[in-house]
């Protein structure tokens, strides 16, 4: 139960982050605005929770023994809560019409956007927060917002820069991105998220 | 005594970094640079002080038991000192009248926007600075100076992103902010910090 | 084969930044787009492979008794294939002409620029990652990542700031540089590397 | 010896980003090339000798027992020669007139920018890397990178955001400042440095 309460406020404040900056037209500097904010909420939920705000995280998690399943699923639905819960609040703050829906310049380069980035972000995750050699660590929670913040940068114009699907469907209440392209999001975050995993069974010298 | 010159020069410089970035027209590198003194005014005075620089922090560490209520009192009246003698040094170094008072776009956004900000700063504040599980971290300074960052950049078009009402007094005395729009960052960051210390409660494994 | 997968990895995510910030316009964020790349790169790879990303590094280290003659080619390899890799998956997603290759203002100032960056590079690495005073240390990621952003900020109008055969290589693959120009970048990086070995040798109390 | 190297490596690459980033034009990311740099810089070279690079920082240290009379000498020494050296090789490369002289808005605004910012950096200085409380933290070299950073982005409009006399000197030789404006930059410096040992001996709880 402590654990949903952090899951939720650290996936609200990341989806409110997303939608309020790119509303607010940060610009280049968007992805390190919520690049930051990821990095403090992981420091603050990381100790509760583990600090998934993330669906595919949570199932990456799950593999590795860190949540049951039943944990696992409780998750993903605070998570998903918590980013519609988001987005209904940037739409009040901002009104409707704030942002307009983002028409990805080419379907396969989006989908490889996806890929790329999830792997990345989940290739750190498991390198910062799970494998044995980097336990007790203080930098987790830099390295993983600063992944979020370079792949955002990097991938954002042609995905949006998204690798993860609980945001993917707040983004498409608040208007971000079209529903018809939830599929690329949440197909794009699987296909990474499995792949770094089994980049990290590669890698990993056992825990 | 120690502690409240460490709160005094604290909450002077980052009040004087607010008013000289704003008035410089720093734009949207602002935020950042205003949580980057942040970030170094809490690793140089967290040791002294607590390094609170916010009339709410130190009512909220208080409840924690952090400071007693007339330290409380104390923070309280040398922060409000600090903040009023930043504005009045950064009226000397820029003159009158080089910011335009701030027009909140709506006062529900302007009200919600503090709340929602303060919140999320005293959220991080009580995980990483009174939490025992992240007890002797290194990275409090970055989470707290970052979280400010990150909340004055997406909160910043629709209350000033404030998150302290001794800072709102010293914009106020600046000509940031209006005096009679004072009340809303006052309340805003009563709420937000009542409600955050409310969640930390419930997530909180006991100290 | 553990390390050259991490090797592949962290040069591959750290070449297609490279690329992509370029190739998306980034402009002045581009160094940092960068460095905090490869901030999350060392991190998360640093305890698989030492994170070399970059021949002349892995040079230094065989000279330091971290890797066997062996290995250092072996990584060699890996990193030259991965920025390879990197640059054909960055023209899939821009298409060719993405970007104009850059034309030095100066050959002495891009030989120099190279020569200093690298030398900067290599101090940094060794300092924090080689030196027993600063051992077991957790900055060593920042720093390094740090490094780059700096350098490729103010070096890169004299010769793109690139610091690393391999990226020179996978830079002329996406079309950032002339084939002509690589030796530049090779013999600048090498010359760096040497002098800041030789300026460590000089500084360091003894491993 | 040792020290001396590492002072003039560190001195001169601190420099060296400053005439870079400035001639280059980065604009309002000039603070920010040049904290990173300095964060970096100090990480590396902080075992070494103390990675002061700036001699009011030496003349604190020397008074607080870190250096002799005589190393201290020797380390100022070394950083003029360091920015001197800077300047020359900043100067090849973008040729002589890349940057036009400042002239500040006001000589009390510039005198209190640098006495304002100087205390800044040694009170982060002495609160980070000398007292007794903070001793053995990961993160003094961030915080003191930091520290230019956000200063010289908020007084950089004053007085250029300098707080360290070797580099005005070397500043003056590349033709950021008038010589007849070095006077400003050395006394603030010192006032600014005296007050914060002082302002330290008011807090410190003893070493």
């Amino acid at each position: 139960m402590r654990s949903l309460v952090a899951e939720f406020v650290g996936t609200f404040f990341l989806m409110l982050a997303i939608c309020l900056a790119v509303a607010g037209g940060a610009g280049a500097i968007t992805p390190f605005a919520v690049g930051v904010m990821l990095i403090v909420l992981v420091y603050s939920c990381g100790h509760i929770s583990g600090a998934h705000f993330n669906p595919v995280v949570s199932l990456v998690m799950w593999k590795h023994g860190r949540v049951t399943r039943g944990e696992c699923a409780a998750y993903m639905v605070s998570q998903v809560l918590a980013t519609v819960a988001a987005a209904i609040v940037a739409t009040m703050l901002h009104g409707r019409g704030a942002v307009a829906a983002m028409t990805f310049p080419g379907l396969g380069a989006a989908l490889a956007s996806e890929i790329l980035g999830t792997f990345a972000l989940l290739w750190v995750i498991l390198n910062v927060a799970v494998a044995r050699a980097t336990q007790g660590n203080s930098y987790f929670g830099l390295a993983i917002g600063l992944t979020v913040a370079a792949c955002a940068s990097i991938f954002g114009d042609f995905s949006g820069g998204v690798f993860n699907p609980a945001v993917a469907i707040g983004g498409a209440v608040f208007g971000l991105f079209r529903w018809s392209d939830l599929w690329v999001h949440v197909v794009g975050a699987l296909v990474g998220a499995l792949a770094a995993a089994g980049a990290f069974r590669l890698t990993d010298r056992g825990r």
